[in-house]
């Protein structure tokens, strides 16, 4: 069974009961409205020793935090600040005090750096590997919401930072060379939060998302919800070390991924340069389309790869 | 280190970061103001193959079930009714996808009982055991909401059902008698979801909570954040098979403990059996003391026991 088989499984059964005011599965987030003009967005993420790290290349500090991190990446892939999260961890016993302390003070200085408070979880012990699960919520007004499906056919395809750095570091840590620029990258991922919450604001941000499976994955879901197909033009893509197909394919980048309204471009570009000091990437555009497909195009001419991203399961 | 040691380590860690309207850490779920008179809570556990249940001993579609039944036991015990949850799942490779299905259905079938909606989750792989984690959420009107923190001394203590059953059927597992009626009572936890609901509408029903640990340790945490202590008459206890130590040691009963306005608690019991039909249980009462213990009295006598809850870390 793969991951996405058994969502669907339990997407399907679970139509019969009613999901009151919860927004169907399928954004980084559910969202809530909760009276005022105002929603909760949740999401939540698993880290399972030996999947998604490995103990012996990574320090606890740099789990704790990046447990965090690919859970704040969501809330604000949805437009919204993150404020609350909860922890549950499950510790093998031969497990130090020092390495458990270590593990919640990464945790922590991410959460107090952007004001995420911890308002529950659970410790318990484990016999074999140590497992993670961080729930992580927003709140924020109902109309900063981005959702995956908003994308609109004429908009730019952006992305907010440089891609594959993550993916090559995991492939430095898999080869021994666990010191490597990249490899501190794929254990301190940067997630870009206080930029979604800012694109929350920007009503010519249609559909975003955060990148955690690789673009050549991540934008079909977009394409899916939306109803629509892309084009992509390959040599637009700021791929680090300048390697296209990691950019496309690799994992864990949790940059943010979006479409805008095409003739507001030149002015979301300017301003978000002039409030963060880095640039937004244009790498494309959305086109009608019946399947929700990605053109692949080298100056201008469509070219025949097919590129897939990845997948944990 | 211990189960409780990392839980104050968090929680001073923590002290920095504002937590706004959350409530603090402590009671079975933390509770969310979010206006017009109501608030959500919200409760999470993590159940850890080998920890908590045995996959030779429990069947897949019994392990769904129960992981979300400790969670609205939880929600419940605020006096608050369920109506969401969040599911985590990471999964060993050679599971079969009929185990992953049974899984669900048995998730589902409490969820679809009691009008829980599916709002999110995570799947994954593991390399080595089933890792599961819940969140639950119930939403309600504030006045609702039963703290551990709210007896009052001259309260009488009740609980409202028979205690004790889920231990022996742990010993029963743990030798080898896996088809027995307590093992099946083990793996199939009657939480009180309607019953604590219920007793949210009573406001003579001041501090609550579910016995997941025994009553021995979970009656402390009303006494702590109560500042008072208890007496137990232990002929009064509703022990499974008259096992009094059981009762009161044994884990994972989740059954509702609660504390009653003494004067009201007539009154209360009729309704309670007149709703449930099934009685509540008075086993003592509140009484003023500088430290949380309890004294356990036989015949109105105090009699020399330390008896100590369930812990699983």
């Amino acid at each position: 069974m793969t991951e996405f088989g058994l969502i669907e499984y339990v997407a399907k059964l679970f139509g019969d009961v009613d999901r009151q005011e919860w927004e169907a599965i399928g954004d980084d987030c559910t969202v809530l409205p909760i009276g005022g003009g105002e929603v909760l967005v949740m999401t939540t993420d698993m880290l399972q020793e030996d999947v998604h790290f490995l103990r012996s290349a990574t320090s606890a500090r740099e789990l704790g935090r990046k447990s965090l991190a690919v859970n704040l990446s969501d809330v604000a892939a949805m437009g919204v600040k993150p404020v609350a999260a909860l922890l549950s961890l499950a510790l093998p016993v031969e497990l130090t005090d020092e390495w458990a302390k270590e593990f919640v003070d990464g945790f922590h200085s991410l959460a107090a750096e952007y004001g995420v408070a911890l308002v529950g979880g659970d410790t318990t012990s484990s016999k074999s590997v140590v497992s993670i699960n961080v729930v992580a919520i927003g709140r924020g007004r109902a109309e900063q919401v981005k959702r995956r499906s908003a994308a609109k056919v004429g908009d730019f395809i952006c992305v907010a930072a440089q891609l594959g750095g993550s993916a090559l570091g995991l492939k430095d840590i898999l080869s021994g060379k666990i010191n490597s620029e990249y490899a501190a990258l794929h254990r301190n991922p940067m997630a870009q939060i206080a930029e979604g919450e800012w694109f929350g604001g920007r009503s010519e941000v249609h559909a975003m998302m955060d990148l955690s499976d690789g673009l050549a994955s991540d934008l079909c879901h977009i394409l899916k919800l939306s109803k629509c197909g892309a084009e992509i033009e390959i040599d637009s893509i700021p791929a680090v070390e300048g390697d296209v197909e990691v950019a496309v394919c690799g994992g864990e980048d949790y940059k943010l991924l979006f479409t805008v309204e095409h003739s507001a471009f030149e002015v979301l570009a300017r301003e978000f340069e002039q409030t963060f000091h880095a640039p937004i990437y244009k790498i494309g555009r959305i086109v009608a389309s019946e399947e929700p497909r990605i053109n692949w195009l080298k100056d201008g001419n469509e070219i025949d790869i097919e590129w897939r991203g990845f997948s944990h399961f």
